[in-house]
Protein backbone atom coordinates (compact mmCIF):
# COMPACT_ATOMS: atom_id res chain seq x y z
CA UNK A 1 0.00 0.00 0.00
CA UNK A 2 1.29 3.46 -0.62
CA UNK A 3 2.47 5.46 2.32
CA UNK A 4 0.36 7.47 4.08
CA UNK A 5 0.58 11.54 4.23
CA UNK A 6 1.29 12.27 7.66
CA UNK A 7 0.67 16.25 8.54
CA UNK A 8 2.10 17.46 12.26
CA UNK A 9 -0.81 20.28 13.09
CA UNK A 10 0.56 22.70 15.36
CA UNK A 11 -1.45 23.88 18.31
CA UNK A 12 -3.46 27.32 17.32
CA UNK A 13 -1.95 30.48 18.82
CA UNK A 14 -4.98 31.89 18.48
CA UNK A 15 -7.34 32.30 21.32
CA UNK A 16 -10.13 33.37 19.29
CA UNK A 17 -11.19 30.26 18.01
CA UNK A 18 -14.82 30.90 17.19
CA UNK A 19 -13.93 34.06 15.02
CA UNK A 20 -11.45 31.53 13.04
CA UNK A 21 -14.12 29.05 12.83
CA UNK A 22 -16.19 31.27 11.40
CA UNK A 23 -13.62 32.62 8.89
CA UNK A 24 -12.94 29.52 8.05
CA UNK A 25 -16.94 28.60 7.17
CA UNK A 26 -17.38 31.79 5.28
CA UNK A 27 -14.29 30.26 2.86
CA UNK A 28 -15.62 27.37 2.50
CA UNK A 29 -18.87 28.70 1.02
CA UNK A 30 -17.34 30.51 -1.04
CA UNK A 31 -15.00 27.87 -2.46
CA UNK A 32 -18.16 25.11 -2.68
CA UNK A 33 -16.64 23.06 0.26
CA UNK A 34 -18.48 21.71 2.53
CA UNK A 35 -16.81 20.48 6.05
CA UNK A 36 -18.20 17.63 8.04
CA UNK A 37 -16.71 17.49 11.66
CA UNK A 38 -17.42 13.99 12.65
CA UNK A 39 -16.59 13.06 16.46
CA UNK A 40 -17.05 10.09 18.82
CA UNK A 41 -15.90 8.49 21.63
CA UNK A 42 -12.58 6.10 20.24
CA UNK A 43 -13.99 2.53 18.85
CA UNK A 44 -17.61 4.03 17.86
CA UNK A 45 -16.39 3.29 14.29
CA UNK A 46 -15.97 6.20 12.92
CA UNK A 47 -13.71 5.05 10.18
CA UNK A 48 -15.98 2.08 9.21
CA UNK A 49 -18.46 4.69 8.61
CA UNK A 50 -16.68 6.66 6.87
CA UNK A 51 -15.90 4.30 4.22
CA UNK A 52 -19.06 2.62 3.86
CA UNK A 53 -20.60 6.57 3.18
CA UNK A 54 -17.48 7.15 0.43
CA UNK A 55 -18.80 3.75 -0.85
CA UNK A 56 -22.03 5.50 -1.59
CA UNK A 57 -21.27 9.02 -2.38
CA UNK A 58 -17.77 8.72 -4.26
CA UNK A 59 -19.18 8.37 -7.94
CA UNK A 60 -21.33 11.60 -7.41
CA UNK A 61 -19.06 13.92 -4.85
CA UNK A 62 -15.44 14.75 -4.85
CA UNK A 63 -14.65 13.39 -1.08
CA UNK A 64 -11.45 13.71 0.85
CA UNK A 65 -10.91 12.64 4.00
CA UNK A 66 -8.02 13.84 7.17
CA UNK A 67 -8.21 11.71 9.92
CA UNK A 68 -7.59 12.81 13.40
CA UNK A 69 -5.22 11.10 15.65
CA UNK A 70 -3.04 11.18 18.84
CA UNK A 71 -0.77 9.16 16.98
CA UNK A 72 -0.85 6.26 14.37
CA UNK A 73 -1.33 6.36 10.46
CA UNK A 74 -4.46 3.15 11.44
CA UNK A 75 -7.31 5.24 9.93
CA UNK A 76 -5.95 7.47 6.97
CA UNK A 77 -4.33 3.68 5.90
CA UNK A 78 -7.98 2.29 5.60
CA UNK A 79 -9.26 5.40 4.53
CA UNK A 80 -7.13 5.47 1.38
CA UNK A 81 -8.23 1.42 0.87
CA UNK A 82 -11.38 3.31 -0.47
CA UNK A 83 -10.30 5.15 -3.54
CA UNK A 84 -10.54 8.67 -1.96
CA UNK A 85 -8.14 10.96 -1.41
CA UNK A 86 -7.14 11.30 2.33
CA UNK A 87 -4.33 12.78 4.89
CA UNK A 88 -3.84 11.70 8.57
CA UNK A 89 -3.52 14.40 10.69
CA UNK A 90 -1.27 14.07 14.20
CA UNK A 91 -2.83 16.68 16.87
CA UNK A 92 1.24 15.35 18.95
CA UNK A 93 -0.66 15.07 21.51
CA UNK A 94 -3.63 17.61 21.64
CA UNK A 95 -6.82 15.81 22.15
CA UNK A 96 -9.30 17.82 19.73
CA UNK A 97 -9.02 20.32 16.40
CA UNK A 98 -9.71 23.45 17.05
CA UNK A 99 -10.41 25.93 13.40
CA UNK A 100 -6.73 26.36 12.68
CA UNK A 101 -5.43 23.22 12.76
CA UNK A 102 -8.72 22.03 10.33
CA UNK A 103 -7.58 24.87 8.17
CA UNK A 104 -3.77 23.11 8.20
CA UNK A 105 -5.52 20.22 7.33
CA UNK A 106 -7.47 21.82 4.77
CA UNK A 107 -4.75 23.37 3.10
CA UNK A 108 -2.81 19.94 2.69
CA UNK A 109 -5.95 18.26 1.16
CA UNK A 110 -7.76 20.69 -1.06
CA UNK A 111 -6.30 21.07 -4.53
CA UNK A 112 -9.29 22.49 -6.22
CA UNK A 113 -11.43 19.43 -6.81
CA UNK A 114 -12.91 18.12 -3.34
CA UNK A 115 -16.42 19.12 -2.61
CA UNK A 116 -17.17 17.20 0.44
CA UNK A 117 -14.05 17.75 3.23
CA UNK A 118 -14.63 15.22 6.19
CA UNK A 119 -13.21 15.64 9.05
CA UNK A 120 -12.56 12.67 11.25
CA UNK A 121 -11.75 14.25 14.79
CA UNK A 122 -9.43 12.73 17.88
CA UNK A 123 -11.80 9.81 19.23
CA UNK A 124 -13.22 11.28 22.50
CA UNK A 125 -16.38 12.28 23.66
CA UNK A 126 -15.21 15.64 25.53
CA UNK A 127 -12.92 18.03 24.26
CA UNK A 128 -13.50 18.37 20.21
CA UNK A 129 -17.02 19.35 20.98
CA UNK A 130 -15.53 22.48 22.89
CA UNK A 131 -13.50 23.74 19.34
CA UNK A 132 -15.65 25.06 16.80
CA UNK A 133 -13.13 23.73 14.09
CA UNK A 134 -15.16 25.84 10.95
CA UNK A 135 -17.56 22.54 9.82
CA UNK A 136 -20.69 23.38 8.26
CA UNK A 137 -22.18 20.51 10.36
CA UNK A 138 -20.83 18.19 13.37
CA UNK A 139 -21.85 14.93 13.46
CA UNK A 140 -21.07 12.26 16.43
CA UNK A 141 -21.36 8.46 16.79
CA UNK A 142 -22.67 7.21 19.76
CA UNK A 143 -22.37 3.14 19.38
CA UNK A 144 -24.79 0.66 20.97
CA UNK A 145 -22.41 -0.85 23.53
CA UNK A 146 -21.15 2.25 24.69
CA UNK A 147 -24.98 2.52 26.51
CA UNK A 148 -28.04 4.92 25.85
CA UNK A 149 -27.24 7.02 29.25
CA UNK A 150 -23.71 8.76 27.15
CA UNK A 151 -26.15 11.79 26.20
CA UNK A 152 -26.57 12.69 29.95
CA UNK A 153 -22.73 12.60 30.52
CA UNK A 154 -21.54 14.10 28.16
CA UNK A 155 -23.75 16.74 27.37
CA UNK A 156 -21.85 18.80 24.84
CA UNK A 157 -21.04 16.45 22.33
CA UNK A 158 -25.19 16.45 21.55
CA UNK A 159 -25.63 19.88 22.01
CA UNK A 160 -23.47 20.99 19.17
CA UNK A 161 -24.02 17.95 17.02
CA UNK A 162 -26.28 18.41 13.85
CA UNK A 163 -26.78 14.47 13.52
CA UNK A 164 -26.28 11.31 15.77
CA UNK A 165 -25.41 8.26 14.09
CA UNK A 166 -26.31 5.12 16.62
CA UNK A 167 -24.14 2.50 15.57
CA UNK A 168 -23.77 -0.94 15.88
CA UNK A 169 -27.05 -1.41 16.23
CA UNK A 170 -26.92 -4.87 15.06
CA UNK A 171 -25.31 -5.74 18.22
CA UNK A 172 -28.30 -4.26 20.05
CA UNK A 173 -29.74 -7.98 21.55
CA UNK A 174 -26.51 -8.45 23.39
CA UNK A 175 -26.67 -5.53 25.37
CA UNK A 176 -29.25 -2.83 27.43
CA UNK A 177 -29.32 -0.08 25.10
CA UNK A 178 -32.77 1.38 24.58
CA UNK A 179 -32.95 2.81 21.52
CA UNK A 180 -35.73 5.07 22.61
CA UNK A 181 -34.30 6.26 25.46
CA UNK A 182 -31.27 7.60 23.62
CA UNK A 183 -33.58 9.51 21.50
CA UNK A 184 -35.31 10.90 24.46
CA UNK A 185 -32.34 11.73 25.84
CA UNK A 186 -30.07 13.36 22.76
CA UNK A 187 -33.81 15.24 22.39
CA UNK A 188 -32.92 16.89 26.09
CA UNK A 189 -29.39 18.18 24.80
CA UNK A 190 -30.48 18.96 21.70
CA UNK A 191 -33.95 18.83 20.12
CA UNK A 192 -32.56 20.23 16.46
CA UNK A 193 -30.76 17.03 16.36
CA UNK A 194 -31.48 14.13 13.67
CA UNK A 195 -31.19 10.80 14.57
CA UNK A 196 -30.19 7.59 12.61
CA UNK A 197 -29.84 4.15 13.51
CA UNK A 198 -26.82 2.16 11.56
CA UNK A 199 -24.69 -0.72 11.50
CA UNK A 200 -21.47 0.54 9.52
CA UNK A 201 -20.31 -3.53 9.92
CA UNK A 202 -23.73 -4.41 7.97
CA UNK A 203 -24.59 -1.08 5.88
CA UNK A 204 -27.90 -1.50 7.47
CA UNK A 205 -29.09 2.48 7.62
CA UNK A 206 -25.90 3.76 6.02
CA UNK A 207 -28.03 4.99 3.02
CA UNK A 208 -29.81 6.99 4.98
CA UNK A 209 -27.21 8.77 6.51
CA UNK A 210 -25.86 9.07 3.36
CA UNK A 211 -28.88 10.97 1.76
CA UNK A 212 -28.85 12.96 4.83
CA UNK A 213 -25.11 14.38 3.60
CA UNK A 214 -25.85 14.74 0.06
CA UNK A 215 -28.59 16.96 0.95
CA UNK A 216 -26.27 19.17 2.82
CA UNK A 217 -24.40 18.93 0.79
CA UNK A 218 -25.86 20.18 -2.34
CA UNK A 219 -27.95 22.81 -0.25
CA UNK A 220 -24.48 24.18 0.67
CA UNK A 221 -22.86 24.09 -2.70
CA UNK A 222 -26.42 26.07 -3.98
CA UNK B 1 -33.08 6.36 47.17
CA UNK B 2 -30.94 9.00 48.91
CA UNK B 3 -29.46 11.69 47.19
CA UNK B 4 -26.00 11.74 46.00
CA UNK B 5 -23.37 13.95 47.11
CA UNK B 6 -22.08 16.16 44.63
CA UNK B 7 -18.70 17.55 44.93
CA UNK B 8 -18.30 20.08 42.18
CA UNK B 9 -14.16 20.54 41.52
CA UNK B 10 -12.20 23.36 40.77
CA UNK B 11 -9.93 23.20 38.36
CA UNK B 12 -5.90 23.61 39.83
CA UNK B 13 -4.20 26.29 39.90
CA UNK B 14 -1.22 24.60 40.37
CA UNK B 15 1.27 24.18 37.38
CA UNK B 16 3.35 21.91 39.31
CA UNK B 17 0.77 18.89 39.24
CA UNK B 18 3.65 16.43 39.53
CA UNK B 19 5.06 17.11 42.68
CA UNK B 20 1.21 18.06 43.97
CA UNK B 21 0.53 13.81 42.99
CA UNK B 22 3.49 12.85 44.67
CA UNK B 23 3.02 15.00 47.82
CA UNK B 24 -0.71 13.60 47.57
CA UNK B 25 0.71 10.31 47.07
CA UNK B 26 3.12 10.41 50.14
CA UNK B 27 0.05 11.87 52.42
CA UNK B 28 -1.70 8.78 51.07
CA UNK B 29 0.87 6.62 52.94
CA UNK B 30 1.54 7.79 56.06
CA UNK B 31 -2.94 7.63 56.76
CA UNK B 32 -2.48 3.79 54.70
CA UNK B 33 -4.74 4.76 52.07
CA UNK B 34 -4.89 3.14 48.29
CA UNK B 35 -5.67 5.08 45.68
CA UNK B 36 -6.63 3.39 42.65
CA UNK B 37 -7.07 5.76 39.06
CA UNK B 38 -9.51 3.93 37.01
CA UNK B 39 -9.88 5.25 33.14
CA UNK B 40 -11.20 4.20 29.73
CA UNK B 41 -13.19 5.31 26.99
CA UNK B 42 -17.20 6.63 27.56
CA UNK B 43 -19.15 3.14 27.78
CA UNK B 44 -16.35 0.74 28.66
CA UNK B 45 -18.16 -0.39 31.37
CA UNK B 46 -16.06 1.33 34.56
CA UNK B 47 -19.15 1.78 36.79
CA UNK B 48 -20.19 -1.99 36.62
CA UNK B 49 -17.04 -3.21 36.75
CA UNK B 50 -16.62 -1.34 39.90
CA UNK B 51 -19.43 -2.41 41.72
CA UNK B 52 -18.86 -6.26 40.85
CA UNK B 53 -15.05 -5.36 42.72
CA UNK B 54 -17.10 -3.81 45.32
CA UNK B 55 -19.43 -6.85 45.77
CA UNK B 56 -15.97 -9.50 45.74
CA UNK B 57 -13.72 -7.16 48.55
CA UNK B 58 -16.17 -4.87 50.76
CA UNK B 59 -16.51 -7.72 53.26
CA UNK B 60 -12.84 -7.13 53.91
CA UNK B 61 -11.48 -3.67 52.76
CA UNK B 62 -12.97 -0.36 53.45
CA UNK B 63 -13.96 1.13 50.16
CA UNK B 64 -14.86 4.98 48.68
CA UNK B 65 -15.65 5.73 45.21
CA UNK B 66 -15.02 8.97 43.61
CA UNK B 67 -17.31 9.24 40.28
CA UNK B 68 -16.20 11.89 38.62
CA UNK B 69 -18.37 13.65 35.45
CA UNK B 70 -18.54 16.30 33.63
CA UNK B 71 -22.09 16.44 34.52
CA UNK B 72 -25.48 14.35 35.89
CA UNK B 73 -25.04 12.02 38.82
CA UNK B 74 -25.62 8.42 36.81
CA UNK B 75 -22.24 6.45 38.27
CA UNK B 76 -22.58 7.62 41.33
CA UNK B 77 -26.02 6.45 42.02
CA UNK B 78 -25.48 3.30 40.84
CA UNK B 79 -22.40 2.85 43.15
CA UNK B 80 -23.90 3.86 45.96
CA UNK B 81 -26.90 1.38 45.67
CA UNK B 82 -23.62 -1.34 46.27
CA UNK B 83 -23.56 -0.07 49.42
CA UNK B 84 -20.31 1.97 49.45
CA UNK B 85 -19.38 5.12 50.10
CA UNK B 86 -20.27 7.18 47.23
CA UNK B 87 -19.41 10.78 46.15
CA UNK B 88 -20.14 12.56 42.27
CA UNK B 89 -17.21 14.79 41.71
CA UNK B 90 -18.36 17.19 38.58
CA UNK B 91 -15.50 18.50 36.80
CA UNK B 92 -17.68 22.07 35.36
CA UNK B 93 -16.39 20.83 31.82
CA UNK B 94 -12.69 19.31 32.34
CA UNK B 95 -12.08 16.60 30.40
CA UNK B 96 -9.75 15.04 33.43
CA UNK B 97 -8.63 15.29 37.10
CA UNK B 98 -5.51 16.63 38.60
CA UNK B 99 -3.73 15.58 41.72
CA UNK B 100 -5.16 19.00 43.31
CA UNK B 101 -8.91 18.49 41.98
CA UNK B 102 -8.37 14.60 43.37
CA UNK B 103 -7.33 15.93 46.33
CA UNK B 104 -10.56 18.06 46.82
CA UNK B 105 -12.53 14.51 46.31
CA UNK B 106 -10.64 12.51 48.70
CA UNK B 107 -11.14 15.63 51.66
CA UNK B 108 -15.11 14.83 51.12
CA UNK B 109 -15.01 11.01 50.83
CA UNK B 110 -12.50 9.77 53.92
CA UNK B 111 -13.85 10.17 57.38
CA UNK B 112 -10.54 8.18 58.48
CA UNK B 113 -12.07 4.69 58.17
CA UNK B 114 -11.81 4.51 54.21
CA UNK B 115 -8.42 2.20 53.29
CA UNK B 116 -9.26 1.81 49.15
CA UNK B 117 -10.25 5.19 47.76
CA UNK B 118 -11.35 4.53 43.85
CA UNK B 119 -11.59 7.64 41.39
CA UNK B 120 -13.50 6.67 38.07
CA UNK B 121 -12.09 9.34 36.35
CA UNK B 122 -13.96 10.73 33.08
CA UNK B 123 -14.49 8.50 30.55
CA UNK B 124 -11.87 9.47 28.03
CA UNK B 125 -8.61 7.84 26.82
CA UNK B 126 -6.86 11.27 25.90
CA UNK B 127 -6.11 14.32 28.44
CA UNK B 128 -6.87 11.62 31.85
CA UNK B 129 -3.68 9.88 30.90
CA UNK B 130 -1.46 13.31 31.26
CA UNK B 131 -2.06 14.20 34.78
CA UNK B 132 -1.23 12.30 37.63
CA UNK B 133 -3.99 12.07 39.82
CA UNK B 134 -1.77 10.89 42.92
CA UNK B 135 -3.27 7.67 42.72
CA UNK B 136 -0.81 4.70 43.88
CA UNK B 137 -2.01 2.77 40.54
CA UNK B 138 -3.55 3.35 37.22
CA UNK B 139 -6.09 0.91 35.40
CA UNK B 140 -7.97 1.32 32.54
CA UNK B 141 -10.35 -0.63 31.01
CA UNK B 142 -10.40 -1.09 27.06
CA UNK B 143 -13.86 -2.80 25.97
CA UNK B 144 -13.85 -5.79 23.40
CA UNK B 145 -16.29 -2.99 20.91
CA UNK B 146 -14.12 -0.68 20.96
CA UNK B 147 -11.18 -2.78 18.87
CA UNK B 148 -7.65 -4.28 19.71
CA UNK B 149 -5.73 -1.67 18.06
CA UNK B 150 -6.42 1.34 20.88
CA UNK B 151 -3.47 1.21 22.05
CA UNK B 152 -1.79 2.08 18.36
CA UNK B 153 -4.22 5.27 18.63
CA UNK B 154 -3.90 6.10 22.69
CA UNK B 155 -0.76 5.31 23.43
CA UNK B 156 -0.27 7.42 26.65
CA UNK B 157 -2.93 5.99 28.23
CA UNK B 158 -1.32 2.39 27.93
CA UNK B 159 2.11 3.84 28.93
CA UNK B 160 0.34 5.32 32.06
CA UNK B 161 -1.21 1.83 33.19
CA UNK B 162 -0.27 -0.34 35.84
CA UNK B 163 -2.97 -2.61 34.77
CA UNK B 164 -5.53 -2.96 31.67
CA UNK B 165 -8.74 -4.97 32.23
CA UNK B 166 -10.53 -5.86 28.58
CA UNK B 167 -13.94 -6.22 29.48
CA UNK B 168 -17.22 -7.65 27.84
CA UNK B 169 -14.84 -10.25 26.79
CA UNK B 170 -18.42 -11.86 26.35
CA UNK B 171 -19.41 -10.10 22.55
CA UNK B 172 -15.83 -11.27 21.66
CA UNK B 173 -17.81 -13.74 18.71
CA UNK B 174 -19.66 -10.81 17.63
CA UNK B 175 -16.85 -8.34 17.28
CA UNK B 176 -13.36 -8.50 15.07
CA UNK B 177 -11.55 -8.23 18.24
CA UNK B 178 -8.14 -10.40 18.41
CA UNK B 179 -6.70 -10.56 22.34
CA UNK B 180 -3.75 -11.53 21.62
CA UNK B 181 -3.26 -8.88 19.06
CA UNK B 182 -4.00 -6.61 22.11
CA UNK B 183 -2.18 -8.31 24.48
CA UNK B 184 1.05 -7.53 21.61
CA UNK B 185 -0.01 -3.33 21.54
CA UNK B 186 -0.57 -2.86 24.96
CA UNK B 187 3.06 -4.35 25.45
CA UNK B 188 4.56 -2.37 22.66
CA UNK B 189 3.25 1.02 25.23
CA UNK B 190 4.07 -0.69 28.25
CA UNK B 191 5.70 -3.96 29.19
CA UNK B 192 5.19 -4.37 32.33
CA UNK B 193 1.62 -4.07 32.67
CA UNK B 194 -0.70 -6.43 33.82
CA UNK B 195 -3.86 -7.57 31.08
CA UNK B 196 -6.88 -9.27 32.76
CA UNK B 197 -9.80 -9.71 30.70
CA UNK B 198 -13.02 -9.88 32.13
CA UNK B 199 -16.60 -9.45 31.69
CA UNK B 200 -18.17 -7.42 33.97
CA UNK B 201 -21.78 -8.14 32.83
CA UNK B 202 -21.63 -11.88 33.84
CA UNK B 203 -18.36 -11.81 36.73
CA UNK B 204 -15.95 -13.54 34.37
CA UNK B 205 -12.68 -12.90 35.18
CA UNK B 206 -13.29 -10.26 37.98
CA UNK B 207 -12.03 -12.89 40.44
CA UNK B 208 -8.77 -11.84 39.08
CA UNK B 209 -9.00 -8.80 39.19
CA UNK B 210 -9.84 -8.36 42.92
CA UNK B 211 -6.89 -10.68 43.58
CA UNK B 212 -4.72 -8.35 41.93
CA UNK B 213 -6.31 -5.37 43.64
CA UNK B 214 -6.03 -7.00 47.07
CA UNK B 215 -2.55 -7.55 46.61
CA UNK B 216 -1.80 -3.91 45.52
CA UNK B 217 -3.82 -2.93 48.52
CA UNK B 218 -2.27 -4.59 51.20
CA UNK B 219 1.40 -4.41 49.93
CA UNK B 220 0.62 -0.66 50.01
CA UNK B 221 -0.71 -0.95 54.03
CA UNK B 222 1.99 -3.30 55.28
Amino acid sequence: MDQVRVIEVKQSVFADNDRRAAELRAELKEKGIFLLNLMSAPGSGKTTTLRRTVELLKDEIQIGVMEADIDSDVDARAMAESGVKSIQLHTGGMCHLDADMTRQGLDELVDGDVELAILENVGNLVCPAEFDTGAVKNAAILSVPEGDDKPLKYPLMFQVCDVVLINKIDVAPYFDFKLDKCREYIKMRNPNAVVIPICAKTGEGVEDWADWLRRQVKSWRS
